[in-house]
């Protein structure tokens, strides 16, 4: 992958952004698709319960069967407190390396966190994909204060590199459909 | 720095999560002016306008001289509306290496993000300083539609690696109070 960014268009003035944005092809879909299902963590943002301050904070994730984000969260986190209050929530994904970190590929899926109830079959499914991904949580993935949750996916928005943003649907980021 | 995460507390069941704060140390107040120093690139999380959904998105980052974060925004960007609308955000820094990510120190910077003026004495300062850690940013710096934007402080909370959190007050986390 280069970490040279593509040059900016000439010119920018007075353009509305969503001339900036591209239209969705399968190279797209297929990018966005592998950064869910490859990326094990991400920078969450929720809702400050109360005040309704945006808060951002690193959380680890696995993909779910079609590809949404699953995550393990613990009842005493911040962030587990503000999506009881109000699920709504986004997940940045894709790390950059070297060089520019903004001619790296990410993703933020927009959606809704749902907290998956113990001992069913979603849940079930949740831990065995998400240990597979971070083993090490089975140190306490079974705390009684931690539990799974899923994005249930709205939305995202991918940018491919400098100037190269798409708005894709849940059918354009999901498996199977 | 080691990749392996602290055992979690034996005993956790119950508790409230201002019991996982640990008490705020010159140790803590270094780490955290490390991180705002020297990461170049973070999760901003700010309100989408119309609905208030929280947003994450990858921005570049430089400190200004007293630590807080600088950003080079576009106007066509989805997050520079926002934080036209409601300047409330927060900002994630600090990357992961390999192994846990949750092992991995890093700061949710809380505040509220102000654009500075073209031309003023704080826009040249923040110009210098920004193109020092991102050269190529040169390229389209000076476009009409991009400014520069510091974060102002409110607090932060650090996360020093698993079950090491603390709530930081401005003074805390800037250089020369």
């Amino acid at each position: 992958m280069s970490n040279e960014p593509s040059p900016p268009p000439a010119e920018r003035g007075g353009r509305d952004p969503s001339d900036l944005l591209q239209a969705v092809d399968d190279k797209a879909r297929a990018l966005a698709r592998r950064l869910l299902a490859e990326t094990r963590f991400g920078a969450l943002a929720v809702l400050e319960p109360g005040t309704g301050h945006p808060l951002a904070s690193r959380t680890a994730v696995a993909p779910d069967v079609d590809g949404a984000p699953l995550m393990l969260m613990s009842g005493l986190a911040a962030h587990t407190a503000a999506l009881a209050a109000d699920p709504r929530c986004s997940l940045l994904l894709g790390e950059p390396g070297s060089g520019d970190p903004l001619a790296y590929p990410r993703v933020t899926v927009v959606g809704v966190a749902r907290r998956l109830e113990r001992d069913t079959e979603a849940a079930g499914i949740a831990r065995e994909r998400y240990l597979a991904l971070h083993p090490k949580a089975a140190l306490y993935a079974d705390f009684g204060d931690f539990a799974f949750w899923r994005l249930d996916v709205l939305r995202a928005s991918l940018n491919a590199g400098f100037g190269r943003a798409y708005a894709l649907r849940p059918e354009d980021v999901l498996l199977g459909g």
